[in-house]
This record gives C-alpha cells, structure tokens and sequence, in this order.
C-alpha cells in the first residue's frame, strides 16, 4: 500500500478531529471512495487510521492499539466478502 | 442491533486486550463470522469496537471518539458494497 495513503488519511483525520464539519465529513467519505476504487481492502482501512492515530496520539495507552489489532482481524472476513463481491462483477461483466 | 452482540464483543475484546494469544484472536475471527452471517455491516462492527472501548476506557481523550466518527463513515462505502455482494449472491441463487 502506497505511504501516500497513509500521509493523505493523516491529514483528513487530523482536520476531522480538529473540526467536525460537514466539509471535513465529506473529505473522508470522498477518500474511501477513492480507495474502493483501488481495491484497498477494510482491514487495510483499519491499519492506515491505527497507523495515523498512533502517529497524532503516541501517548495512547498500550492496550488501546491492541484493540486495534483484534478490529484488524475482524475487518479480515468484511474484506474477504468484498473481494468475492469484486469477482462476481468481474464474472458478470 | 442487538445489545447482545456489544455485550459479546466488550468480553472477546477484553480478554484480547488483557492477553493478545491466539486462542483469543480466534475468538473474535469467529465473532465476526457470525455477523457477516447476521447481516451486520462493517461500519456497525466499528461502531461496537467504539462503544466497547468507551465501555473500557472512559477517559481516553475526546478526540480519539471523534476519530472513530470518521472510521465509520469511511466504512459506511464499504458497507454498501457489501450490501450489493449480497443482493448479488441473492440473484444467482
């Protein structure tokens, strides 16, 4: 996964949090698009907002990041279940 | 949703917190089976990791909240495109 991604999300997420306008809303709405488009998958989604918050919140306690490693895991069968979506299109087509 | 799946979720997340073993990683791989079967969406499964972690840590900083906020909308794309995987399943039974 490009790092790009994740220095883009970085910043959605820090104005996000800074302000929760509808504006900033529809930032990061806009970007999950883009990344559906790019066949990242949910549990990759998980990873790049765990990565960003760990680099914005370095103090967060520990267990809070091993939270996100089993959110990680649970987002893994979401993804699987996208991925077959994405080959019944293709089937389809 | 049901309060039971949050109730079941807090506990498979309390226990991963507390020891990050295999056997309770399983737990929630299993855990997540389940609701792609109950027809849960992946933005509902952030949404009960949020409310068991607000559960668990109360005084994590505002901002860690808001940051979830975004997460979910980010998943609501995803969800819709799996919604629509299961509409397709549904046709070609």
């Amino acid at each position: 996964m490009p790092q790009e991604i994740g220095r883009q999300y970085k910043e959605i997420l820090r104005q996000y949090v800074m302000r929760q306008t509808e504006q900033n809303l529809y930032a990061g709405q806009n970007f999950s698009r883009q990344l559906i488009q790019k066949n990242i998958a949910p549990e990759d989604v998980i990873s790049i907002h765990k990565v960003a918050l760990e680099e914005m919140y370095p103090e967060l306690p520990m267990n809070v990041w091993h939270s996100f490693d089993l959110l990680i895991e649970m987002m893994i069968r979401y993804g699987l279940a996208h991925a077959e979506h994405q080959s019944l299109i293709q089937q389809q087509e």
